[in-house]
This record gives structure tokens, C-alpha cells and sequence, in this order.
């Protein structure tokens, strides 16, 4: 599959010859893969069922390499992909056509660490685990953790904004962004916010952050730390259906009570990560089951953890078993965290979506999910952050059998329509990329969209930097009818 | 004092017996405002050392008013400035010389209560402590509380970015705005953000709060609400230093402890509040006072009671009074929000300078400050949001002695100078505005401060929403280079 505006981009022919020596003085000719077959790796991100190879993969090391890559690629009116690790699942750093794919893989560098003010400096190649692993000893973390944390760079964080199972209460990775050092689409170097949260001005990092890598590339990643809790603890509690979960997690919430974490898995998921992962904790017979993580002080979790055991079995919990000690905690959290890669084991393919309800609809959703797989014949799963309304419903298929990606892409599409018609959003967490653009027009009208396309066109005004994603319009600065107006504008007389 | 483009501006002669009927076929009669000794009040916000008479007062009733309102402004080239309730204190609401002036006062509905997803949505004019009012029955409330809760608005709220006592463990505005219906400069309705956290898109929403009415005006605020914490208590420990005090927020801030508030008063504010609003709890002799608020679970607030106490008498605290009942914690927390006030009771007139420091550079940046007093024969009062080292250091001076005022600004201007030198920021809650800009350059560099232009000329192109504020370069979109450069460009081939 390849995405629009590539066509008209085909038509232009690059000489490529030319091209390569100017990357490699800036990034050595180690720095510059071009050979067919390394380029087969970059051809796709998580999303695998896209693909497309880039003309070139360009490594730099520095915020100065990257200027001048870019600087290049403005030039040359070269249209360029920032990635980082490529676990992400929305197309985001799926190349284009003739494109330059800026892979971060050697900025990997945690540049400050400052405890006593709480932030941590780092290259966007860095992984998102290391931050954690880099301050842990003295009492700290970074509360960000999206499944794919061991692998996934904190550059790509950035780009889509990305959540995970403590974002519950701790918020997504924008709420823990202080500063960015970013190079614009015309090579340009910009600090942006700072080292304190207090900074005046637009609020151009939480602007950039979650902007898919079309508004330019972080180089430097200033990121909040916290304070290790006192005391965490996981429940496990099994029910014999969905609902019942669903409903614990609303009283849950209705109490007052905001866990770090709190997700459900379905039976289909529980049995597929008990066939692959054996875990043994997960009960194969459960209808669902809810993990709660709560921390704070001691007391505050025991008293908790009372609460929460009383709303689970009100709400015909049959057993609820809890993790105190880290060794235990991860066990749990293991099977949530390999729940995706467990569906790959149990099906050929599975296709995930990503999307958000509020709490109150999640029975009905539900519901409907379940109806539609029935109606289409596929078996669907459902893996979610249940305390923010962020579902994962895993589609299981076949991609052998002719069709198949299609049906179950047209599914993925009937279960977004259902999660914004209920008030819901098209993205919790892994973005819109290449993949979800074309529903955008469901939940932004004509003139919502087109005020982000002015964003997008004063920071990219030659569409160079992540060209075809997030927007379902591709417009360049002359086709944006605000710019036209600045245009006109011009000639009149102002004050 | 006049702000600069206005010089530029008068040029242009405007027949507002033409232009009045225009505004009052949309408005009403009523809703216009005209008359010189009417426009009077309007003619400042609460930064009163500025003052500028608008051409009119526009008082719209729905965003379609405003709509139009916008529209008859952008067609004549008519810059115009959105007013709440004029609380602001760094001089956002204050008019530029033949403005119209677009106040909220009449936009004070509650529009909606969803308690079950814990959202709110409101009018620009709807007061601050209102929100909290409606939804306290059923338990929750809105957390951004800044001093002026009882008098200011949600739609100034939005526009400054408005923090407050409990900003420390809750965030500021931004941190609880969902999502805005906004009027564009050029009269457009948008909707940005939504009724959920997960929207996908560019975060214009966060761009848009703290944009201080330089991007459109807020016409429609969805609010995130919290649920009441089970048991708050405040403790009031008195030191006999500043340092002590100080030195007490860093510990508790270190123990991992986050109180909902945590507040400093020093012995002049101390003194002030006594006299003026005689509360009789702040101890006259103590160097500073520290009120730290703890809220949660009834254990959590217990046990962490023990430790902040614990804590403040191992930095030298004398005496350690709570409050866990309303009432007393009412009283404790009046006197402080009250400092500013007293402070004009005490002094002819005072400056209140809103600056943030890093928190481990507190100690240094107050004896700065005290020298600052020293060397000047001014006395400094200081009162400040410790825990984010966010300072509110009041300069007491009499405005009726010559000079006195531009050397208050200078003293102001040095203070802000050292808590940048430090890594600060010029604003911690109080915005930009007509007083602060032409600091700007001490944060941000030339490339940094125009892609903030990018943003607003794009948004804004004809520089008529809130000319002259908050960026130091009162540049429209001719001059901007950025857009010199797209209109470059278009001349140029692109794929």
C-alpha cells in the first residue's frame, strides 16, 4: 500500500549520485546506508502492513548534523521521515517515496542528569526504559511506559505523543516534556520551552510534541522525572464477563480513587498470553480480567487496596490476588505488556487498533465491537487502558487469504466511527500517520482541519518533513487558503 | 504610559459614527459602550501603572456575536482586545489606542455539567470560583485557583494561563482545559481540543491557552473537574528566617511528598496581612511563615502531616498550628490570598513582579532580592508559590513621588534578570502582556522568538488581535521572514 501525494512526487527525478556525497560529508560515509538490502529494514515502522523504501537512510550523531541533513533536504526540495526505533503502530515514520529517512539510532546519548531539580536531557534515540534505569537507584523514574518501552526511543515519544499504562494518572509523554531542542524543516536550530514548566510565550512544546514529525525533529529531550512512590501494589481481579470489569472501573473512578494504572483483557487476550508468554497468573476461564496498580505512601495503597477488593467483588470480582514486590508486580504486568506480540503468536496476523471512549460508553462499545467482529467472521480482542477509555481491540487474521487486510481494516474503520460517535477520538496513544488520516474528517470539520494546516504550513511550508501524514490533506503553503488570504492581505494598506 | 505601535496606528482616522451602527445591529444598543466617562474604567486592567482608552466597548452575548464582532473588525483593519474581568496583572487586557474593546461580561452562562465524565463547559465570563461552586455539592471541583478566583474569569484564565495555590500538585489552566471553541482573528469559528485528554491533531488547544488573546478569543471552555479529596488539612509553621523556610520546601519536595499547596509569606506580608485583614493566626514576629496544604486519603493527609512536621521542625520551625476543619482552613488560606491587597493598604501602591526561579536557587535569588530592596531604599514584600519557585516579590512605593514608578519597573526588571540568570523563567502564572515583553529577549534568541511570530502572524496575519503584546516584535505577517520565505517559495517548483 503506499500513501497519496506520491504520485505527484514521482514525477520528479533526483539524482541521487549527486545527492549522496553531500550526506556523507555531514554524517560520514558510515552515517549513509543506500544499499538496497539494509534499506529492506526501514521500509516499514510497526505498522507492517504499509511499506515503502526510502532512497537513503541518513545516521547523524549531533543536533548540527541533523541541521545540516535537513538543510540538504530543503535544498534540494527532498522530502524527509524522522525515526526513531520504528515500534510505532500508526505509520508514522513510514517512509515515503524518494524520501531521506533520518533515523536517530546513533543519538543515543543521555546528555544531564539532574536530580535535585527532577529532569533528565537526552537524544531522541534514547529508549525509553533507560531513562527509568538511568535514576531509578536514586529514588526516581519517568512515568511515560508504553508497552513497548524496552525498545521504543524517547524521540519517537515525542513525535506521537505516546501513552501507556500509568498515564492514567500520570499523564501522556506531553505532560512530561519541559524543552526541546528541534530543527525546523528549513534547518533552522530552536529551543523550545526550557527547563522549568513556568516558561512564557505559545506553548510551542506542547505544540511540537504529538505532531507526527511534521513540524521538524527533536534533537534534545528535556523530560520530567519523578519521586519512586513509597509503595506500589498490583490487583489482579478476574470476572466472568466484560461488563463486570467495566463497571468496577467506573466505580472505581466514581470513588475517587486514580490508580497508576488500570486495564482489562478479554478472554481471548488472557488465553492468548497464557499459550504464549505462561505466565500462569491470568485465569483462562475469566471473562475479563482488571489490573489495578495503586501507589503513593504505604497506607495510602492498604487503604486502597481494601477499597478497590470491596468495588470488585460488588461487582462479582470471584477472585482478586495481589502483587506486592516488584518481582511479582512484573510478572503481572508481563502478560499485559506482551499481550500484542502473544496475539501475533495465536494468529497469523492481528491488526490493533487505537481508540478512545469516554468511560461511560465502554458496555455499549463493547457491544458493538463484539457485533461487528460476529458480523465480519473475525475474531477481535480487547487489551485497553480501561481508566481512560483507551481501547486496543486486536483484530486477528489472516493476511494470506486475498482480502482479509482489507476486510479488517474496513472493521477498524466501523469500530473508530463508533468510538467518535459516542464522543470518542480516533487516537488514545499511537497516533494518526499514515494510517488513520483519512478519518480525520470525522472529527474535525473543514475549518478545524484547515487551522491545523496553517500550523503545519508555517513550520513546513514545502511539505518536506513527514509529507502525507496525520492530515488527510497534503496541501503546501500556496494551496492553503489562509495563506492565500496573507497573501492578498499584503497589498492592502495596515495601519 | 503608552505601549509602542500605537505611534504607527494613530495615523489612520477612523469614522466611528459609521462603524458604531455596525457593532449595534450585532451587539444591541446596549451592547455598546461609547461614551467617554463610560470607557473610563476599561481604560486598564489590574497592571494600573498602564492605561489606554478604547474607541468602544463591545459586550457580545454568544460566539456567532462574536463572530461578527471579529469580522467587522478584520474587514476595517480595526485592532480589537478581548477583556474578562480586567483582574490580569500584567497588562493582557489593556487596550491599544483606537481599539474596540470586546469584554465577557455578558458571556457568564454555565453551559453544561457532565459530572459522570467530570467535564464542565463554560462561557469566557463565567467567574473562576463558580465552576467550583456548582459542582461542589456533588463533590468536585476545578482546581486552578489563582488569588483572584472570586473576581476573575475562566476566559482570562485561559488567556494567561492563570495558575494559583494548588497549581503545584494539580498543573495550571492549561493542565485542565479540554477543549475551546475559539473565534480566529479573521472571524472564524474553530473548535479545538474536545470533550476527552485523547485528541489527535496538533494540540492547539495547549498552543491556545496562554496565547494571551493573541490567537482568537475563547468563546466556549470545556473544563476537566476533580473529584474533592476524602480529607485536606493545612499546616501553618513558623520560622524565624526566610532560609529556613525555604530550606523546609526543599526537603519536603525531596521527601517525595507533593502538598495540593505550599506557600511562603515573609515578615513584611506577614505584618501587612495582619493589619489590613487581622486574621489573627500569622505570628508577627516569625522571619517567614510556610502554609503547606495536604489533601487525599484521611491516613495519607495523616501520615504525611507527621512528616512535613517533622520535617519543619528539623529546619527550625518554632510552632506548627493545623487546620482540617473548612472553616479554619479558610481562615489560614485568606490571609495569603489577600497579600496583594494588603500589601495597597499598607503602601500607596505597590509592583507585583511574577517571576520563576529553579527551587534549589531559592535561598540565593531571596537575598538578591532583599539586596535589590536594600540598594534601591525600596522595601520588597515577598510572598511566593514555593514549591514551583514561583516568586511574587511585591515592591511598595508611593506613585505621587517623581521617578518613583520607572525605578519600581527597574527594580522589578533586575529581579527578573536574576531569575533568568539563574533558569528561571519571566512568568510563573500572570503572562506576558504589555509589561513584560521587551524582556522576552533575555529568554529567547532571535530564531526562538520568530517562530513564535510564525505562530501568531499565521493565526493572527493582520496583527489586530491584541497588537503589541506578549512578543517583543510587533511585526505582522509582511515582515515576517518565515513568510517572506513561503511567498519565496511559491514561486519555486515543488514535486
Amino acid at each position: 500500500m503506499v500513501i497519496p501525494m506520491l504520485a505527484e512526487q514521482s514525477k520528479v527525478i533526483r539524482n541521487w549520485q549527486l545527492l549522496i556525497p553531500k550526506f556523507e560529508a555531514i554524517v560520514g560515509k558510515k552515517g549513509v546506508i543506500q544499499r538496497r538490502e539494509e534499506l529492506l529494514v526501514y521500509e516499514c515502522d510497526g505498522l507492517t502492513s504499509y511499506r515503502q523504501r526510502p532512497a537513503l537512510v541518513v545516521l547523524p550523531k549531533t543536533t548540527e548534523e541533523v541541521a545540516e541533513v535537513v538543510k540538504i533536504c530543503d535544498r534540494n526540495l527532498i522530502p524527509w521521515v524522522a525515526r526513531g526505533a520504528g515500534t510505532g503502530l500508526s505509520g508514522g515514520a513510514l517512509p515515503v517515496e524518494d524520501c531521506v529517512l533520518i533515523v536517530t539510532a546513533l543519538m543515543r546519548k543521555i546528555l544531564n542528569i539532574d536530580l535535585e531539580n527532577q529532569r533528565v536531557v537526552v537524544q531522541p534515540g534514547v529508549i525509553n526504559n533507560w531513562v527509568t534505569q538511568a535514576v531509578s537507584g536514586a529514588g526516581f523514574y519517568y512515568a511515560p511506559d508504553p508497552s513497548s518501552q524496552i525498545i521504543c526511543s524517547i524521540g519517537g515519544n515525542v513525535a506521537e505523543n505516546s501513552g501507556g499504562v500509568h498515564c492514567l494518572k500520570y499523564g501522556v509523554t506531553t505532560n512530561h516534556i519541559l524543552g526541546l531542542k528541534i530543527v525546523t524543516p528549513d534547518g533552522d536550530i530552536v529551543d523550545i520551552g526550557g527547563d522549568i514548566p513556568e516558561m512564557p510565550g505559545y506553548d510551542l512544546t506542547g505544540l511540537f510534541v504529538g505532531s507526527e514529525g511534521t513540524l521538524g525533529i527533536a534533537t534534545e529531550i528535556t523530560l520530567r522525572i519523578l519521586k519512586t512512590p513509597e509503595s506500589i501494589c498490583v490487583l489482579l481481579a478476574d470476572f466472568t464477563n466484560l461488563e463486570s470489569a467495566g463497571s468496577a472501573v467506573s466505580d472505581i473512578i466514581s470513588s475517587g480513587i486514580i490508580p497508576g494504572g488500570m486495564e482489562i483483557m478479554d478472554n481471548l487476550s488472557i488465553n492468548a498470553v497464557e499459550d504464549v508468554v505462561k505466565i500462569g497468573l491470568y485465569p483462562r476461564d475469566a471473562g475479563a480480567i482488571l489490573l489495578v496498580e495503586l501507589d503513593g505512601l504505604q497506607v495510602e495503597v492498604d487503604t486502597n487496596k481494601q477499597r478497590v477488593s470491596e468495588i470488585c467483588r460488588n461487582n462479582g470480582a470471584r477472585n482478586i490476588t495481589t502483587a506486592s514486590n516488584a518481582e511479582d508486580r512484573l510478572k503481572i504486568w508481563k502478560g499485559r505488556k506482551a499481550a500484542f506480540a502473544a496475539a501475533g503468536h495465536v494468529s497469523p496476523d492481528y491488526y490493533v487498533q487505537d481508540g478512545v471512549i469516554p468511560r461511560t460508553k465502554m458496555a455499549y462499545v463493547l457491544k458493538e465491537i463484539e457485533a461487528l467482529g460476529e458480523k465480519y467472521g473475525y475474531r477481535i480482542a480487547n487489551v485497553f487502558h480501561a481508566g481512560d477509555g483507551n481501547l486496543h481491540p486486536l483484530i486477528l487474521y489472516d493476511n494470506s487469504v486475498p482480502g482479509a487486510l482489507e476486510t479488517v481494516e474496513e472493521i477498524g474503520g466501523e469500530i473508530l466511527k463508533i468510538c467518535v460517535e459516542v464522543g470518542g477520538s480516533l487516537s488514545g496513544e499511537h497516533g494518526i500517520g499514515a494510517d488513520k488520516k483519512c478519518y480525520m474528517p470525522q472529527m474535525f470539520n473543514e475549518v478545524d482541519l484547515e487551522t491545523m494546516e496553517w500550523v503545519r504550513t508555517v513550520f513546513n511550508p514545502k511539505g518536506l518533513a513527514n509529507p502525507g501524514k496525520m492530515l488527510p490533506t497534503p496541501r503546501t503553503c500556496g494551496e492553503s487558503a489562509k495563506l492565500q488570504n496573507i497573501k492578498q492581505f499584503e497589498g492592502t494598506e495596515v495601519f
